[in-house]
């Protein structure tokens, strides 16, 4: 059985692997992204010699995944340095001749688990991650979303907590949802880091307030069918029941769905695939790159 | 050429009319929506005896929308007397040998502005209708935007105007957006209706403050292609421009698109189908029920 090649390309760290056609990872490799010319380095390296059919790659953004644009395959706008501009898949295609497939890291976890994990036999549904950013992605009617470009739904507007004085930590909004709900506002607000928080401590609240907002503009603007929520903040696991009981009290029985009334346990839940959502979505990416040759 | 059936079910009134494959329409009637049993009577009477090949229905919701379920044809939750979990669809069947299509009006509107409006020749666009309430639709993909069911997008939570301290009148969620931005939002607020206030009036920037932010998060998290806005708060031609500046003073340089950075006025536009854009909604509805028999 043919083999393919992943890249999630995390603007900390890279993950690449290796996998079957059925989502299973054979092999993988991690390093810390620097520069391009290094880190892609290293990528072309472990991927040489490599018997595969096509590479996937999921990538920090944001970037360009619209095909017909003249700027496909760019990371666009990112502060990060050096990386701003850069076309990994005008890379990828000049080293391997396979299909290169691209998105967001995010849209490509939405797609693996639409695949393989908690999203199988849907028509749709979103992977949300919660960490140093905040992202998400969606299938809808099987495909991954695009239109003008990608979501970008980190960085949607958000009704401050009455309590929350925190000014935000985005450099374009302050106090968008990713300013005050991502891993570094919460560690800024509260002077630790979330894991050295308690389980019980009131910044669980006030995250679970920010998130089930989120989740309610996304259900009303999307209407998934599953919500999928990982990254490292979401490895509190307390988070989940609190959001659950949020959402269920912002929404005010709006929505009356067996979903959300009486399901929301199985409707708001973590990757199936575990710490391999990410990467096993660009194995998706490659899949789907393959199957469109 | 065959011709195609229309019925605009709207909480307030129904429009049904006669069109074309192509979306032209031949005639039409207008009727105040009051029972089921009265209201149903004049649809029926009028499409008796009318040569068409099919009929689409765009209706006011919440509606259930989804095919497999077993409530498909039904106003779900609405609390206008009479009307909640009536089968409309099956109504129509039982009298009316023809495929019947159904779905939300503003579903409807965002498909017809896809054939034959402003949004042809695109993969994506959302209809946001203003008026009495506040709705979207959205293509996707080029097809209709379901999931769990169909989009909310009025219900969603926005942060308030730092002057405003109307309570709003959304039975749900109180502040929601149609809570503070629909027309009754806007009359009792100022104590008169919109259309009596000056096009200068502080009305209408706290108007453009509110729904820019919807639009900023209906961009981020659905990226379509194409805004059209319609309804009759959208009639007051002022709010385009205050929308379009609001819209990027909020996003701050985040969304990188031509789009937004330069053809604004292009992007956010009034239904190019003008007040036609609901019953062509209702015609683009009945196409794709023919479509798919």
């Amino acid at each position: 059985m043919g083999l393919l090649g992943a890249i999630e390309a995390g603007g900390t760290k890279f993950v690449c692997g290796i996998g079957t056609k059925d989502g299973k990872i054979k092999e993988r490799i991690s390093f810390p992204t620097t520069t391009p010319d290094e880190t892609m380095a290293q990528v072309e390296s472990f991927f040489t010699g490599q018997e595969i059919d096509a590479i996937g790659v999921g990538s920090f953004g944001p970037i360009d995944p619209i095909k017909s644009s003249p700027t496909y395959g760019c990371i666009t706008t990112t502060p990060k340095p050096f990386w701003s501009q850069y076309n990994i898949v005008e890379f990828m295609k000049s080293k391997f001749n396979v299909p290169i497939g691209f998105d967001t890291d995010v849209n490509g976890a939405a797609l693996g688990e639409h695949l393989w994990g908690a999203g199988q036999g849907l028509d749709s549904c979103i992977y949300v991650t919660v960490g140093t950013g905040i992202g998400a992605g969606a299938v809808v009617n099987g495909q991954m979303l695009h239109g003008l470009s990608h979501p970008e739904m980190g960085h949607i507007m958000v009704r401050r907590h009455p309590e929350d004085s925190y000014e935000g930590t985005c450099p374009y909004h302050a106090d968008c949802l990713e300013g005050l709900a991502a891993g570094p506002a919460i560690s800024h607000r509260w002077g630790l880091q979330g894991v050295e928080l308690g389980k019980d401590h009131p910044a669980w609240e006030m995250e679970a307030y920010y998130l089930a907002q989120a989740l309610m503009n996304y259900i009303l603007i999307l209407s998934p069918q599953k919500i999928i929520m990982g990254g490292g903040v979401m490895k509190q696991e307390q988070l989940f029941p609190l959001i659950h009981r949020e959402l269920r009290s912002l929404l005010n029985g709006y929505v009356q769905h067996a979903a959300i009334d009486s399901d929301i346990e199985q409707y708001i839940v973590s990757p199936q695939l575990g710490d391999n959502a990410g990467l096993c979505g660009a194995l998706a990416l490659a899949r789907l790159a393959l199957d469109e040759v």
